[in-house]
């Protein structure tokens, strides 16, 4: 993988350290600073992907060679840069946790030009992924017991937020996916039948139906919104009485008013006796479509999410910040308005009777009495700790939030008006930040 | 590449037609149904990448065994996807071309299983390359004649993201990015100097400045806002009269006013007699604070774009579809509420002189008097009409840019409640489909 997978300034910047043999480990910590609006929570992921990024980061020749013709970088600076790997520690909130504002859900430990230049690659990597995997998370609530498909592949932001959104959704408890490559790197539940199109490529609807229950007998979910949705439930029904078929089956909706539509096709389904035949819905929905559903008393089994989800509509990106906290033993700190930060490594403290929030503290300072460290080690020296497993790290990820889930007071889980759970931040690291904030202000120098 | 990039359901439905043979070629149209809310157009973008989606679709060994034990493919079906390629037609249009609502950005005709299984990955690349080009279009008519950088990759979605920014922000005319990558591979303009941690890794400011500029001496642009904006800037005045800098050089504001800010930094530069020093203002921007800093009269000279933009944060999809308008010499559409297509292959009809809208009208009527068609073939038989040359073109669609902007007529172009020019059909497509759908409606069969 190229080492030009950063900001050009990332480059400038670690240059300048190399050439000036300015060796020494700095600490970047990664948060966000406020939440999207109508978020009471965040879902952390992404790490075992930036965790990746930082194993494979390395420049290659033709990098090197692309340095030196357009941005100029001189010998000493190429064959410095040949050199580099990320070598650094990483501590990290375990994907799948929940966390809020201004928590690190990362730091990066390491010579500072080797954690200077991944900057952009793992603040890429850990806003995106926690952006979608705590939009997916809202549809989770709204669900309650309903069944949530991945169907965003078509409309997310590339080929690879594809297979990132299917596996940030299954974080957050989706059960199946659409993107069949995304299933298959991240041992998720491929999910899917027929489009519209498949209905108006036979001469009408019944023998498009009956085509597809004859090439696949398993579980067929038929579409019936293509040109008449009562009128398409009713072929569907003919279609599984004359095939005779009994496993698990059923509809899809796809258009229209989905809770007075759902009714009609339950009544239809019981009607013919089909009462196990399962009720798929899906068309732009969101956790508010979804939570309206569920509250109108649909009668709908499954629902398949796609766009809104999987560009998080709402709120398509976090306020996120990859900020340097401490250079060598020097805790330092930023003054910029609306963006100051806090000085040092740090810890995020929990307590998990859920009684009260959690304590940003400094990384080293004692847990104080009955809570519990957030921020685990996750890489030495460049090596993550756990070996590379895409389907374990995320079905651990899913169980964390299962956990984190029934632990979230109420307020914070609400979909309209969450409260979150405000961070304090500990003694220690209050006064640490005074006496920065006021070396920084009497001169600049300390 | 593995063909595992498509949803399960186009598998099922190609699965299907293969085993039917089922063969007919198929016309799909991708179009938007609707623009998104406060947008007068599109920027058609995303097309170079579709093609390579197109020509490099095949499946591999691997892909066939997890199709085989996951989704249960017979023999028969997999030895014929094992030797699927795509094979088809596409006309299109153009990268940088202006389009509107419920006209086809691109057509694919192909033997339907192909046709079919190609949908996600299209649909994908054109929704999400459309969607940041006209993010970004919008941009460039805020900022009047300031240049515009994409600072946007931290937060895109993915690193693959960040270069398809890079790219759809390039052909909207911003004039560098920050991703060293993507400038590479498209060959753009790499753009950055510095972050706040460069000067927090100096024990002061004027520190950072002196060695940046010893490092970097051609066009420094000094960070001034880490602790306090005017101290920022007089700093890096007595830097560069220190240092006796005489070429391009400026300071980048990335907090607080920016406007008032910009006006008192001028006025140091100005009395330091540095009135050629550029100002570049960062920090959450997007087309509305860009024109209101515009109408401010604020003194900037560039902006950096990064997050809003490069995520079109208040409109990050598009309401795309792709979809079946003729199966052989059959025209077909879908009449799902909300959803209803327009049936057979088509072709949009411009007015250069932009006196009146397109019309949308079948493939192969002749085009209305002194109107040009707007779609042209880009992949015969499945191979692309011009060759893969990546600068070249961005380069040419950006210069097709160039000239609808010129020719988009100003209702259109607001920011602010743009009015956009509604298409008309042509008397012989809706005649088509007043045909289709009333054959549809009567019976299902035709």
């Amino acid at each position: 993988m190229t080492g030009l997978r950063t900001d050009l300034y990332e480059l400038r910047m670690a240059a300048s350290y190399l050439r000036r043999g300015m060796t020494d480990r700095a600490t970047f910590s990664l948060f966000a600073r406020r939440l999207p609006p109508r978020r009471g929570f965040l879902v952390a992921a992404g790490l075992a992907e930036a965790l990746t990024f930082l194993e494979e980061f390395a420049f290659e020749a033709d990098d090197l060679a692309y340095l030196r013709d357009t941005v100029g970088f001189d010998r000493s600076t190429l064959a410095a840069l040949s050199a580099l790997r990320f070598t650094g520690d990483v501590r990290a909130v375990p994907e799948g946790r929940v966390v809020f504002a201004d928590e690190p859900l990362l730091e990066v430990t390491a010579p500072i030009a080797e954690a200077q230049l991944v900057e952009t690659g793992v603040l890429n990597l850990i806003t995106f992924h926690t952006t979608i995997a705590s939009k997916a998370a809202r549809c989770r609530l709204a669900a309650g017991g309903a069944q949530l498909i991945d169907f965003a592949y078509r409309r997310t932001h590339g080929i690879e937020a594809g297979a990132a959104v299917a596996r940030a959704s299954a974080i957050a408890g989706f059960a199946a996916t659409s993107d069949v490559e995304a299933a298959r790197r991240y041992g998720l539940t491929p999910s899917g039948t027929m489009a519209h199109s498949y209905v108006e490529a036979f001469l009408d609807e019944r023998s498009a139906f009956r085509a597809f229950a004859a090439d696949f007998p398993t579980n067929p979910i038929f579409l019936v919104d293509t040109y008449d949705t009562p009128a398409g439930v009713r072929a569907a029904v003919d279609v599984i009485t004359e095939l005779g078929l009994t496993g698990p089956l059923g509809v899809r909706l796809d258009s229209g008013d989905l809770a007075a539509l759902a009714r009609e096709t339950r009544a239809i389904l019981d009607g013919a006796g089909l009462t196990g035949a399962q009720i798929v819905a899906s068309g732009s929905l969101d956790e508010d479509v979804i939570a309206a559903l569920v509250s109108a008393g649909a009668p709908i089994d499954g629902y398949g999410v796609g766009t809104k989800m999987g560009v998080s509509y709402d709120a398509p990106s976090l306020d996120s910040a990859y900020k340097l906290v401490a250079v060598g033993d020097r805790p330092v700190l930023k003054l910029s308005p609306g963006k100051a930060t806090l000085p040092g490594p740090k810890q995020v403290f929990r307590d998990p009777s859920g009684a009260s929030g959690d304590v940003v503290g400094l990384r080293d300072e004692p847990a104080p009495r009955g809570r519990e460290p957030v921020l685990v080690p996750v890489m030495r020296d460049g090596r993550r700790l756990d070996p590379v497993d895409p389907a374990g790290a995320v079905r651990a990820a899913r169980s964390r939030f299962d956990a984190d889930l029934r632990w979230l007071p109420e307020p914070a889980r609400r979909l309209a008006d969450p409260e979150s759970l405000a961070a304090t931040v500990s003694p220690a690291l209050t006064a640490l930040h005074e006496r920065v904030a006021a070396e920084v202000r009497r001169g600049g120098t300390y």
